[in-house]
C-alpha cells in the first residue's frame, strides 16, 4: 500500500467539537463548474442610503425611527425569531416522538458603525473595539434576563448568506434554552476535560482538566507554517483553518495563550488583539477574490456571562469549560460568483470539501493585508 | 399562562432520527423578503442537447461516448469523491485531535431516461419504476464489492442545489465507511428498538422490538387530515411533512405498512407504490410555484443489501433495524425564485423555520397531481 497523502487520496477527518466526520476529496479540485453562478455584490454602496432601515435617522419596520447614533447601536429586532416572557404552557405531546418545547426570548441587532459602505474589513481596528464593546454590553444584558439560557452573537453577511442589508450589523438572539450546536460543542469540551490528558506547557481550563480547544490551538502553532493551518497570528489569538474544516475558506479564531471563556474575561490587551484578528482575518477574507466575502460568523462562548460573588470577584461554575471562539463560514469557493452548494450527498449522508484545509490556510496566509479597495486609491 | 398555539407561538421540535432540535418561529411567516432571488430555471429544455454530457451519443469528460440508451442507463462518475481500493496505508495522527481516515469506493451516475427535458415529475409512473430497478441493481453490485460498508443514493435536481445539468439523472455514492448522517439514524433506531415500546397495532422490525418510524408513520396517520402532516397516501407508501423537518417543504416517504429495510425487500406491489408516490410527490412540488423544483433527495435504507443464505433467503442482522424512506429537501420558501438561506443563527447555534410543518403540508395537500406543464396543454 501507499504511504497516506493529504492533497491526493481521499479521506474523512473528525470534528471532535461536534462529533461528526467531513469526507475530503483532495483530488478533484480540478472539477470544471458549469453551475449556477452568483449575482456581483454592489462594491460602491453610498455613505448613507435613505432606504436603508439601518442607517442613522432613517426609519424601521412599524415606524420607528433610528437615533443619529455615531458608533454602534442597539435595538430589538422587528422581526424576532422569539418573543419575550412569559411562554405559553408546555404542551403534552400527542406522541413521545412528537415533542414540543415552548422557547422564548429577545433578538437584538447591532449596528457596527454609522456608514452605510463599510464593513469589519473596512472599519478601523478601535470601530472594532467599540464592536467587541457591545457585543459584551449585550451579553451581559441580555445574559442576566430572567429566563435566559443561552446568548448567540452572529453576522450575517452577503446576499448570498441571505442578508438583505449591506449596512455593517451583527444580531444577538437570547434564548430560554442552549441550543443544538453549542450544547454539542460544551459537551465535547467536558468530555474531553474528563478523559485526555494536559500535554506540558499547554493552558487548562480553570480547574486544571484537559480543554480540547487549549490542545488543539497548541498542537497547530507546533505545526512549521509552510504544511499547517494558521493563517495569522497575534499576542493573543490565532486564526486557523481548522483541521476539520466544512467551508472552503472556514476559519475559527481563538485565544492560544490561556483560556478564556467569554468576552467579559477580556483584559484590555485581549480585546485589542481580538479586534485586530478579526480586522485582519476579514481583509484577508476580502483580498482572495477582491469582493465584500460573504460569510456566517458566530461567537461561541459561556452560554451567559459568570456570576459575580459579593467581592465582585467571578463565581467558578461547569461553564468555565468554554473555550471562546469564533466561526467564520464562508461559502465562495472558486471566485467572487462559484459558491459551495450543499449537494446530495452532503445533507442526505456525510459534508465533504474538495479544497483541503492546508490548501485553504495557504491561499488565505498569502493573502494581502491591505484591503484591496484601499489599495487601488 | 396561555395555552400552547402551535401557529403562534415560538418553540422548538424534536428529531429523533438524528437527536437534534429545530426552532419554529410561526409567527414571522409575514417578514417582508428583500434579499437574494434565484435566477428562473429554463422550462422549454430541447429533448435532445448535443451540449449534454448525459444525452445519449454524447462525449463525457476524458473522451467517453455515451451509449445510446432507451431507458436508464449507469456510468462511473468521472468526477468520482471517492477511488476504488486499494486505498492508501492509515496514517498516524500528528495529535489526538488530528484524526484521519483514507477511504475508498465508487460514484454512479444513474441516468433516468434518454430524454433530456423530462424529470421525476414529468416521466411515466412505469419510468419511475424502471428507475427504481436501477438503482436496486445498483445497489446489489455495489453493496456486495470487497470493503464497501455503505451505498448512498441520491438526486441533486437544480442549479440551487448545485446541479449543473438539468439532464435527469440521480448519483451513488459507494464507501468503505458508513457517513456521519446514515450512521446517527441507524443508532437512533437501534436506540429506541431496545428502549421504546410497540405499540398495539404497530408493525415491528423483525426480531418484534419497536421500529422508531413504524411508530411515527402510525401515529400521523391517525391525525385529522387537516390538522396532520401527510401530504398523500397510497396503498403501501405515506408522503409526509416530518413533525422536525428543517426545509420548508420537506417531505418524507416511507412505508406505513410494513417493516422493509432496503429496495431489495420490496415486493412487485411495493414497487409499484413506491414509484407512484415519488412521482406523485414531485409533481406537487412542480405545481406549489409552477416551475421545476429544486431538491436534494436520499434513499435512506439498510447501509447495503442483506446476504442470502443457501436457499436464497435473507440472513437476519441487525441493520435489518433499517426502514426505508426517502428523504426530499427542496429548498425554496416563497416563489420560484426566494429559496431558505442557511443564516447565521442556523449554522452557528440550531436550524431554524418560520412556517410550520403542518402550514407547508396543507399547502402540498392543495397541490394538484396534474403537472402544472401538462395542465396547460
Ligand atoms: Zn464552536
Ligand atoms: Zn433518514
Amino acid at each position: 500500500m501507499e504511504p497516506f497523502d493529504p492533497t491526493t487520496h481521499p479521506h474523512r477527518r473528525y470534528n471532535p467539537l461536534t462529533n461528526t466526520h467531513i469526507l475530503v476529496s483532495p483530488h478533484r479540485t480540478k472539477r470544471p463548474w458549469l453551475g449556477q453562478t452568483e449575482p456581483a455584490e454592489p462594491s460602491n454602496l453610498p455613505q448613507y442610503d435613505p432606504a436603508c432601515y439601518l442607517c442613522p435617522g432613517n426609519t424601521r419596520a412599524g415606524g420607528k425611527v433610528n437615533e443619529m447614533y455615531t458608533s454602534t447601536v442597539v435595538f430589538e429586532n422587528d422581526y424576532a425569531a422569539v418573543l419575550p416572557p412569559p411562554g405559553p404552557v408546555t404542551p403534552q405531546a400527542a406522541h413521545p416522538l412528537l415533542t414540543v418545547e415552548p422557547i422564548q426570548g429577545g433578538c437584538d441587532v447591532v449596528c457596527f458603525h454609522p456608514r452605510h459602505d463599510l464593513s469589519l474589513p473596512t472599519l478601523s481596528v478601535s470601530d472594532v473595539e467599540n464592536i467587541v464593546d457591545e457585543w459584551t454590553r449585550v451579553y451581559m444584558r441580555r445574559g442576566t434576563e430572567l429566563g435566559i439560557k443561552y446568548v448567540q452573537i452572529f453576522e450575517n453577511k452577503g446576499a448570498m448568506m441571505g442578508c438583505s442589508n449591506p449596512h455593517p450589523h451583527s444580531q444577538v438572539w437570547s434564548l430560554s434554552t442552549v441550543p443544538t450546536l453549542p450544547a454539542k460543542e460544551l459537551a465535547s469540551l467536558h468530555n474531553y476535560a474528563s478523559t485526555a490528558h494536559v500535554h506540558s506547557g499547554v493552558p487548562t481550563e480553570p480547574d486544571g482538566h484537559a480543554c480540547l480547544l487549549c490542545e488543539y490551538v497548541h498542537h497547530e502553532l507546533s505545526v512549521p507554517e509552510d504544511e499547517g493551518r494558521i493563517v495569522v497570528t497575534n499576542e493573543h489569538f490565532v486564526a486557523l483553518v481548522p483541521w476539520w474544516a466544512y467551508w472552503p475558506f472556514e476559519i475559527m479564531v481563538l485565544p492560544h495563550k490561556r483560556h478564556i471563556s467569554s468576552l467579559v474575561h477580556f483584559t484590555v490587551d485581549e480585546k485589542h488583539a481580538f479586534a485586530d484578528i478579526m480586522s485582519r482575518v476579514t481583509k484577508r477574507y476580502d483580498n482572495i477574490f477582491s469582493c465584500s466575502f460573504a460569510y456566517a460568523m458566530g461567537v461561541h462562548q459561556r452560554p451567559l456571562p459568570p456570576r459575580r460573588d459579593d467581592d465582585g470577584m467571578y463565581v467558578k461554575d461547569a461553564d468555565d469549560i468554554a473555550h471562546l471562539h469564533v466561526h467564520f463560514e464562508p461559502p465562495l469557493l472558486r471566485s467572487a460568483s462559484v459558491r459551495k452548494f450543499l449537494a446530495g450527498f452532503e445533507v442526505m449522508a456525510e459534508p465533504q470539501r474538495d479544497l483541503t484545509a492546508e490548501q485553504a490556510a495557504k491561499t488565505l496566509r498569502n493573502c494581502s493585508e491591505v484591503h484591496y479597495l484601499l489599495a487601488a486609491e
